[in-house]
C-alpha cells in the first residue's frame, strides 16, 4: 500500500461517467506475409503467456486511512484475459467501423476494482490489417510514457518475431526509483505543500495570468467550451512529415507551429462553417514533456503545458503561422521562471476541471482560459514491428474535459504524423469534418508560402 | 420536465460504476433461410429508419429544483445510430465469445446525458446465427416491461417480414395514464409519503421480519453475499419446460418451485464443491409482478418480492421442493395484507443496497436479509418472429448488488425455459459452472421423484 501522488489523485478525484479519465491509443498493424486468418487469436493467446506484470500495471486505488482513492494498491493476481481482450468490426469491417467501436471503447470508464489498463485486439479489418486499442488511466502514466511504453514492445527489425508485452516492458540498465510511491515521499510532498502552499498557488495564478497578458486576447466561448456528456467521437488521420517539415522550413518554423497553424486553419474553418466564428483569436493549451530524455520510469506524470494564441481570427494563412510562432515562443519562457514543480503542478491544474475552483484569480474570469488542448507526442522516426507485423499508424487519444469538449492530440510514426481527435459526441456534431479542414489548413499553408 | 418517481428514483441514486442499474436481454435468432451475409447489415438500416420513438424512449434524468437525478426530460431530438449499435464477435464466434461481448456490454455504465437505453445488433455467430443484446435502466423499465416490449416488437406469423422496434411500441387501444409522470401525481405521492411515511415503514419492516419468521434460520453469509466490482460475468443455457412441467406435475408443484428446487440444488453443489456450503439453507428473494393482466404501458416499475427458503441444507431433493413449495406458499400470503403500493415500495427496498440503511430494524441485524434473487419473468410460449428470423433463444440479464454477487433470472421462450445469470466477476470466480450443477440440480429431481 502507497498513497497515490497529489498530481495522480487529482485524475482519480476528477473521474465521473461523464469524464473518464484514461488515455488511449488505435494503432494499425500490417500483419506478416506468412499471417493466416487466425492470426489475431495466435497474437492474443501469445501475449495472454506474457503473465508478468510491471508493477504499474498491478497499481489499482486503494482505501488508505478510511479515504477512497488516497492509495495505490498492488495487486498480486492480475486476472490478465480481462485486461487483454479481443474485439471484432461488423461487416464491411471499413475505417467506420473502427471508429465507431474506437470511441464506444473510448467512452466508457475502467474499472477501478482492478489495475487501470485495457488492451482490445481489434481483428475483422477489410484491408487485412489488425489494430489495437489500448486504455491506460491517466493517474498511472500519461500520454507521453503511454506511447513510449507501447514502443518498447516493439522492434526496429521486421525480421524479428519479437512481441512484447506493454504492461512488461524490458528493463533498459538505467532503472531509478518511481516518483509516486513512498509513504517518505508522500510525506515529504506533503510537507512541501502545507510550508509553501499559498506561495506555490499565487506562482501558479501568476504564470498563468503572465501567459495570458502575452496574449492580445482572453479566450472567447466557442462551442468547444461546453459541458460535455459520456459519449465520444473519435476521429483520426496520417499526414507526410515531410510535409510539415517543408513548410517549417520555408517559414521558419518548428513542425509543432506548423502543427498548430494548421490546426488554426481547420478550427477557424469548422466554426465558420456553422457561423459560429468569435472574433477573438481561439486559445490552445500545448503541453510539454517535462521528463528529461534519459527517464525511462513508466510510471507518472510529467507534463506542462503553454498556451498558445492561435491567431484564427486572421484570414492570412501566414499571418496565423507568424503569431503562433511568436506566441509559442513567448510563453515558453513563462515556464522558464518556474521550477519544474511548480511547472508540473500549474500543468496538472491547468489540465484538470477543478482548475477554476482552486484558482479564484481565473474564476472571476467570465472566458475559459483556453479553447482546447493539441498535443504533439514524441514519437518514433524508425519503423517498428510488433510479432512481425508492421506498424502502419499509432493515433493517441486523449481527454475532453468540460468546457473543453475537443482534444487533439498527434505522434510521430515513421514518416507519417498521426493526428487522434477525440471529442464530445453530442456538444460537437460533425467533428470529423475537421479531418479535412486539417488537410486544408495544410495545403493553403503550402501555397502561401 | 416531470418528477422521477420515488422507487425509479432508488435506482438513479443508487447506481455507480461498481453497480450498474440497467437490466439486459440476450436473445438469439436463426435468420430467414434467403438472407445473405449482408443480413445484420440490412436488419440494422431497416432499424435505422424507424424513428418514431415512444416517449418511454426519449426519457433522460435532468436536474430540477437544482437537484440532479430528480426530473426527467424528454430528449426531442434521438440520435438513433446511438443507441442502435452493430457488434461482432472475434474468431471462432462460438459461446464464449458471445458471453464475453455480453458481459462487456452489460457491465458498462449507460450515458445518462441520453435516453437510457442501448441495442446491439451481434453478428459473427459461427452458427450463422445472430444475436441482439438489449440494455435499459431499471428507472426506465422493469425486467417484465421489458421482456414485453421486445416481444412487441416481434410477430407470431413465421411468413411476415414485420421488424418491430422495441423502442416504438404498437398501440394496444387500452393506453392508460402512465404511472410515473406528472408533477401533480408527484406531489400526491410527495403528501402521501409525508403523512404516512412512519406508518408505510412500520409495515414495510414488519412485513419483512414476517416474512424472515416464517423460516426456520435466517439467510447465512455465504460468497454470493460479497462487495462488488464494475465487471460481470454472463452465463446462459436453455431447458426445455416439459422436463420442469413434468417434475411439477408429479410432485404437485408450479414451475416457478421447480425453478427454485433445481436452483437450490445448483447452488448447494457450487458451494460444496468450494467448501463453502453454510449449515443454515439460503434464502432467495423471488420477485413477481404487480401488474394486472390488461396493464399495457411499457413504462416503470411494478414488481414485489417474496423471501424463500432454499433449503440447500437438505441433502434429498424431494425433501427440498417440499420446503420451498410451503415456503413460497406461506410467503405469498404476507403480499395479501399488504395494499399494491405498500407491497411496492417493499419491493423497491428490498431490491435496493440502502435497505439496510433505511430499515433499522434489520440493519441491526447480522445476516444478510437473503443471499440472492431468483426471478422468473414471464414469456411467450408460441414461436416469435422478427423479420422474418425466429427467435430461438432469450435470455434476460439483470442486476447484481453489493452483497448479492449473482443474480438469476430467466424466462420461458416457446418450448424452453432460458436462464440468465449475471455475476461480479471477481468476487465468484467459476460462476458458469452453475450452469451444470442447474442441470444436475433437475437431473436429480427427475430420478427422485
Amino acid at each position: 500500500m502507497e498513497f497515490v501522488s497529489p498530481i495522480d489523485a487529482l485524475f482519480l478525484l476528477a473521474e465521473s461517467r461523464e469524464h473518464p479519465m484514461h488515455v488511449g491509443g488505435l494503432m494499425l498493424f500490417e500483419p506478416p506475409e506468412d499471417a493466416g486468418p487466425d492470426h489475431p487469436s495466435l497474437l492474443h493467446r501469445r501475449l495472454l503467456e506474457q503473465d508478468t506484470v510491471h508493477p504499474t500495471f498491478r497499481k489499482r486505488p486503494a482505501t488508505l486511512l478510511s479515504t477512497p482513492q488516497l492509495g495505490w494498491t498492488r495487486e498480486s493476481d492480475i486476472e490478465l484475459p480481462y485486461h487483454v481482450r479481443r474485439s471484432a468490426l461488423p461487416a464491411p469491417g471499413g475505417h467506420g467501423q473502427l471508429l465507431d467501436l474506437a470511441s464506444r471503447l473510448h467512452g466508457s470508464l475502467l474499472d477501478r476494482h482492478r489495475p487501470l489498463w485495457e488492451v482490445h485486439l481489434i481483428e475483422g479489418l477489410a484491408d487485412g490489417r489488425f489494430a489495437l486499442y489500448t486504455k491506460m488511466h491517466h493517474a498511472l502514466i500519461d500520454g507521453v510514457s503511454g506511447q513510449r511504453l507501447l514502443r518498447r514492445a516493439m522492434t526496429e527489425d521486421p525480421a524479428s518475431d519479437h512481441l512484447g508485452a506493454p504492461w512488461n516492458p524490458p528493463r533498459t540498465g538505467r532503472s531509478k526509483p518511481e516518483r509516486t510511491g513512498s509513504t517518505l515521499g508522500f510525506a515529504r510532498d506533503l510537507w512541501s505543500a502545507a510550508t509553501s502552499a499559498p506561495a506555490l498557488a499565487r506562482a501558479i495564478g501568476d504564470a498563468l495570468l503572465r501567459q495570458q497578458l502575452t496574449m492580445p486576447f482572453a479566450a472567447p466561448r466557442t462551442m468547444f467550451n461546453a459541458p460535455i456528456g459520456g459519449a465520444r467521437r473519435v476521429a483520426v488521420r496520417s499526414w507526410p512529415l515531410e510535409r510539415l517539415e517543408q513548410v517549417g522550413k520555408t517559414a521558419g518554423a518548428t513542425v509543432n507551429d506548423v502543427v498548430l497553424a494548421m490546426s488554426a486553419g481547420a478550427l477557424r474553418r469548422f466554426l465558420t462553417e456553422r457561423g459560429a466564428l468569435p472574433d477573438k483569436p481561439l486559445i490552445a493549451l500545448v503541453p510539454m514533456s517535462l521528463r528529461a530524455p534519459d527517464d525511462s520510469e513508466p510510471g507518472g506524470n510529467k507534463i506542462c503545458a503553454i498556451l498558445c494564441n492561435l491567431a484564427t481570427d486572421l484570414a492570412d494563412p501566414v499571418a496565423r503561422l507568424d503569431t503562433i510562432r511568436e506566441s509559442t515562443r513567448r510563453n515558453k519562457q513563462v515556464y522558464q521562471s518556474l521550477s519544474s514543480t511548480q511547472a508540473m503542478a500549474l500543468s496538472a491544474l491547468t489540465l484538470s476541471p477543478i482548475v477554476t475552483s482552486v484558482l479564484p484569480a481565473l474564476s472571476s474570469v467570465a472566458a475559459p482560459p483556453f479553447n482546447l488542448i493539441i498535443s504533439n507526442v514524441p514519437g518514433p522516426r524508425a519503423p517498428l514491428y510488433w510479432g512481425g507485423a508492421r506498424l502502419d499508424a499509432g493515433y493517441p487519444l486523449s481527454i475532453p474535459f468540460d468546457g473543453q469538449a475537443v482534444n487533439i492530440t498527434l505522434t510521430t510514426v515513421g514518416e507519417h504524423l498521426d493526428f487522434g481527435i477525440v471529442g464530445c459526441r453530442s456538444s460537437v456534431p460533425g467533428m470529423d469534418r475537421i479531418l479535412d479542414h486539417l488537410e486544408a489548413g495544410l495545403a493553403e499553408l503550402e501555397e502561401a508560402i
